[in-house]
């Protein structure tokens, strides 16, 4: 029996060309499991989000990002860590997602990543989006948890994960977000 | 003997022309104690964060706020709750702010205030932001938490705060403020 | 057809007698969903966590707690806030149960209340207690956050809930649990 | 001209008697700067906190833990990291410290470090921790932060530290939560 594909929104919460947050992402799309796509979702496009703008619809790239999320199975967020958080430009991405008609976050299993120069890997970051989640009515996956510290030793010049043991993990993280997201998934088609 | 003048920036989370926030802003300026002043800096002309586009130099609004945050005795945050956080734009206020060569937050005393229509009054936002201020080096008060709860009947329809208990607490806020600046740069003046 | 049974066990963070947070937890059980049954597991009789003191084998009330853990499909936790967190009596509780050889915890559905004087209703307490969930691999649902404020005000002398609104969250919540409950279970029924 | 004495009461959350935590702290009273002595306030010896046994009187090892706390100009907090938080042991004690009649916690200056086998070095824990001090009322320092990963390679078998790069950040955080403490003394000295 094949199993179901899955569709996987990836964000990069870098916006910096050489980002190894987006050289992670990248990687990550190569190292996904066997039925498993993921789609690069862009968020540096998206204007400051404000009620008054969103009262006279959603501008285009907050449309298309919106999309990008409703079409999804599951999403991954790959984060740098600004100032023990998330950076200002992916939070505003979760604004501008988060808000009505549909919701797109919801019910959405989610795996999480980050890269550092530190040791501990975005993980004050993590946290706090964790967060943002519950609001969100999203469900992340809590094993393994993938801080990449000391990142710059990790990539090569050309932005290639070269690390073995960060592959690893990052492979074992969509593993796990796609055994996830299938068990989310079954009941629905149990009860068919 | 004359208390020597404080000079704050006071920081709105939201965009929006109505915010409740922008007005609770207000009302601190009207409500600050006695040689305070608070200067509103503007934080939506700013663009996403981008460490590329910092190495071609700060873009002038960047660097307009950033000399508000220098020349400033204390910060105020006033700060909606988006998603459980603080919103986007003010995350990325914070993250062109915390920049080098000079990082305006640090050492700085802080107050914050947020209002929001539920009952929690920005609680979780404020939370988020206090873990900021540890990377910042920033030093915000404890007492009193101002948290405004169902907020859109505790403001007339021209955006004026008519609370009193609210009023009471922006205040105390600012005065706890007041003194919290003083006494953290007495050490300095007692010293020469 | 039938829906399976849920056992879940209860725990109260508060040990005092009249305390609203374990009226609360005899609420939940008088107001479990038709299936769903809630069983208290005591956590005041267990020593203070001691590394030493487990390398001589797990004192009698620390294996009925986590015995009563490991024979439960669901776990709720009834806490009050002391300090913006959980009771230090509570977080002992967790200490004892988290530990090998089997992880009672682990992929366990888990529900969260609580109850308190003032109006933020133990949120504090609730997103730290969330953040030790991801390391103990629970799945916390989301969806209703009860956070019962003004407690005081929704209980009669004798520690009876009268307050309907309240009853009809914690009612949700049962819910939402046995629903999240059986739809984490359900993946493995279907693979047999 | 010599500088005042500073009293800082140090607290370990750990209770097993070979911990890397109280190994920690007993080097930091080695290494504390020149007018600061430390003294080990113990916690393993008061009762899990129930408000009514406190309504009887702090029993004896409380009323000893608060008097040390009371007594102290600063607080050097030590604690490992348990399920992503601060052990319940150290919690308790906090619980019991925090209660009327004098908070003994109320405007102290803190210093917080610990260490773990992991990477992180008990980040979660500590974090966790300094939303407790809002509430509390405490002032933490915010750099350096002492976080000692890989705990077991930086101690001797006899629990002495052993590594210098540990040593230096103990020592600087102890010399920047004396230049704190005596800042925050300073305005009332001057106002005599």
């Amino acid at each position: 029996m094949s199993l179901s594909p899955i569709r996987v929104a990836g964000i990069s919460g870098s916006l910096r060309r050489g980002s190894l947050n987006s050289a992670a992402l990248r990687a990550a799309q190569a190292l996904a499991p066997e039925g498993m796509t993921i789609e690069i979702a862009e968020i540096g496009d998206m204007p400051h989000y404000n009620e008054d703008l969103r009262a006279g619809g959603y501008p285009a790239p907050v449309e298309r990002f919106r999309a990008q999320l409703a079409a999804a199975d599951a999403i991954l967020f790959v984060t740098p860590e600004y100032n023990y958080s998330i950076p200002g430009v992916l939070k505003n991405a979760i604004d501008w997602g988060s808000r009505p008609p549909e919701q797109p976050f919801n019910d959405k299993p989610v795996a999480i990543m980050g890269a550092s120069g530190g040791l501990l890997g975005t993980a004050r970051a993590q946290y706090q989006l964790r967060q943002m989640l519950v609001f969100l009515n999203a469900h992340p996956i809590n094993k393994p948890e993938v801080m990449i510290g000391q990142a710059p030793s990790k990539f090569d010049e050309a932005g290639n994960l070269t690390d073995e043991t960060t592959k690893k993990f990052i492979g074992d993280l969509l593993t796990s977000l796609a055994a996830w997201t299938r068990r989310l998934k079954a009941p629905a088609m149990a009860a068919e």
